[in-house]
């Protein structure tokens, strides 16, 4: 049922197919190929990055036409992409009404409610019957609103009384003041609000929109819950690119300069490379041991990547559960009592693969000598104390950092597995020591 | 701008701040503690899972008023995540036309558009005047619908022929007909599409909601905005827990059982592991020189580490690219080419800080002996080439596994960490022998 293309038309469906891969001139001439519809709808959806650089491209009078078609809330989004000098240009072109509401949207920070919000919203007097309510509505209809799925009650000073839904407006008798339908209990987000806090509101009260004040209670605007989707995305986002290790790129990965991403991938590697050279520093303390029995030098890279797989389990399994809401700072007893058994079953599992392993490879190979036995137990014994300690780490770092007013989320996987490298080297040789004392080392 | 708690009250803010702590039987006890209106609202935003165990604890009475207080999508929900038999006295519970709605959507698996849409909306006809719409709308409204943002025009066979918003009714002039104002160009999905492809087109098109249609047209539900928000964050907790080496858990964290959760994490813990002996082969084949020049196994760990941690990082960014459509298939070339170039940039970096490090310890410790300066270019060369392979194995196994079919956030950290170890040790053996043959090894 999409809309039929021209001969030399391009669809929407054709172009954001081949979106990512073009050049941003193919693109705003691809762009321009569009039915006038199938722009409008086009370009809504873009990206606030997308919109600039395509914006940036136009000619004047394309420009200017755009600008105006834009929400007050998505193009203040676009006008945070572009440097300020370019952005007054932009402002210049709306009208002096939009010009006001976006102007007061950019002072708001991206990620709070206020820069999410949209300042179009359906307002009405606890005074009004229903029936004029419903018209009072028609009429601003005209004007663009966000949504008419709420209707907001505000008194004359602007502050927030009371809601009515469009449905219950429909259900009301038309001669009944709206004072006697609104529902006066109501959740509401200051301006300041962090988004991410906004999207945890919109999960616990099953909302389609929430509504925004400031400090003195003025209702300001509303955040509706498909804004809420675009920042459960970016928040999931950020919290995968710490998980792998890196700081967060906020923007696309295509779209971020060669410097600013080698900046936001270098940080994090450095300081894991310097801590990773703590191992070193424990392998020639074991020196003596390996030149001893140069053996134990062959599972060193095994024995501590079990603890790092096991680690980054937990971690992540505790980072998702703490951005859900799931788990809270107070839950760490629980937790740790969970992963310490998860980590005495896991490194059980493993070490039975490893004995059977090292077992098979001495009948067929005769590669770890005589004492292959110790060997083997060294090795097993091993195992379970590392993924142990992996699981017990990788699960508290996350409680650890949270409390110490970090992001749970750089407990990613490479820095538990960083953690627990050096001291899977301690607890394996520590091992080695005793179960070889006197034979090998 | 909460209601107001009674002193034997709790309010439903409390018991959502306490939830996670608390044991079935004490959710309950205290969910009954809510006054009514909050309980609903709680009910309600509650996962279909919490629910499930809340009705099971219920008084049959309670249970009934329950079950028929739950919208029909969302009785489906919670009457997946309960056994057989429990469902269907469950579904015993609803009245006739409700047990048809739920049946229907039962039907569907929970993750297609089939199990996500509601079967209540908004219906008219196109021969209708606007007033006449508004007015049968205003009717309909009493049956709960699950939205009136949009009023969906069907024939007589229930088919879809096109759509109006109430926005566009009420602007509209009363006596045109809808078929004048409504839209026949619309987005709409098959019952059957997965949920990930319909948070996509939500995306793409800036929707409230999108009509379900079975294979024949005929319109049989809508699926709102405020499920995506649902369906995105699901899909992002399966990503990362996949990103962090396991299998998805399907259920939060504290809710799955000891031997599902160690199922799920068991198994990619051991292939990795399996993975991982092969290090303990290429260490044995390398027993020689290392029984020769012990020195260079002291920096096993941290070239493998680094070669683990910039792989994490190059596939974690590919991965959450590819989820979120700003990567294809078809643009690996583009990748493979930043990733190498990050690659090098990156190796050079930890190159340099390996260089001072190890130069440091020789000065003050003489940690490593005579050849140092040789030993020092070993590593400083051979972290290149490891984090140099490490970008490119990272950023291109997820573009592998898509190509083969699987789901590219099982390339996790630590399976690249796995695949990386292993080739890590041939590189830096081999540049040792070049670096260092006839002298150490």
């Amino acid at each position: 049922m999409q809309s039929v293309d021209v001969a030399d038309r391009i669809t929407a469906e054709d172009l954001r197919g081949v979106w990512s891969a073009l050049h941003p001139d193919e693109r705003v001439e691809a762009f321009r190929m569009l039915n006038p519809e199938d722009g409008d709808d086009f370009f809504q959806a873009l990206t606030a990055i997308d919109q600039a650089e395509i914006i940036h491209e136009l000619t004047p009078g394309e420009r200017r036409l755009w600008m105006r078609f834009l929400a007050p809330d998505d193009a203040a989004d676009l006008l945070q992409q572009v440097p300020g000098e370019e952005r007054s240009a932009l402002l210049e072109l709306l009208d002096d009404s939009a010009r006001r509401e976006v102007k007061a949207l950019l002072a708001y920070a991206e990620d709070e409610a206020g820069g999410l919000m949209s300042p179009r919203f359906a307002r009405i007097r606890a005074e009004m019957t229903v029936d004029e309510a419903i018209r009072y509505l028609r009429r601003q209809i005209q004007t663009h609103l966000e949504t008419i799925y709420y209707a907001y009650v505000l008194d004359a000073e602007q502050r927030l009384t009371g809601v009515v839904s469009i449905r219950e407006l429909f259900a009301g008798r038309g001669d009944m003041p709206v004072a006697d339908v609104m529902q006066r209990s109501l959740v509401s987000v200051l301006d300041t609000m962090d988004q991410e806090a906004v999207a945890k509101l919109f999960a616990q009260h099953d909302l389609m929109a929430i509504p925004v004040v400031d400090a003195e209670g003025r209702m300001k605007g509303i955040v509706t819950v498909d804004d809420i989707v675009d920042v459960v995305q970016e928040e999931a986002t950020e919290d995968i690119q710490k998980i792998g290790g890196m700081q967060a790129l906020d923007a696309p990965y295509l779209q971020t300069g060669f410097l600013p991403m080698l900046k936001k991938r270098a940080g994090w590697l450095s300081a894991l490379f310097i801590g990773e050279t703590l191992t070193a520093s424990a392998m020639a303390h074991y020196e003596d041991e390996m030149q001893r029995a140069v053996v134990l030098a062959l599972f060193v890279p095994l024995i501590i990547s079990s603890g790092g797989n096991s680690g980054s389990q937990a971690s992540t399994l505790v980072i998702r559960a703490m951005a859900l809401g799931e788990v809270h700072l107070r839950d760490w007893w629980r937790i740790i009592r969970r992963e310490v058994s998860f980590g005495l079953a896991l490194g059980a599992v493993l070490a039975c693969i490893g004995l059977v392993r090292i077992l098979i490879w001495q009948a067929l190979f005769q590669t770890y000598g005589p004492s292959y036995v110790r060997v083997t137990f060294t090795v097993a014994t091993s195992l379970v104390g590392v993924v142990l300690w992996g699981t017990t780490c990788g699960s508290m770092l996350p409680f650890l950092l949270r409390r110490m007013g970090f992001d749970p989320a750089s407990a990613s996987a490479p820095f538990v597995a960083t953690l627990v490298d050096v001291s899977g080297l301690v607890i394996y040789f520590s091992v080695a020591q005793f179960m070889l004392g006197g034979i090998l080392v």
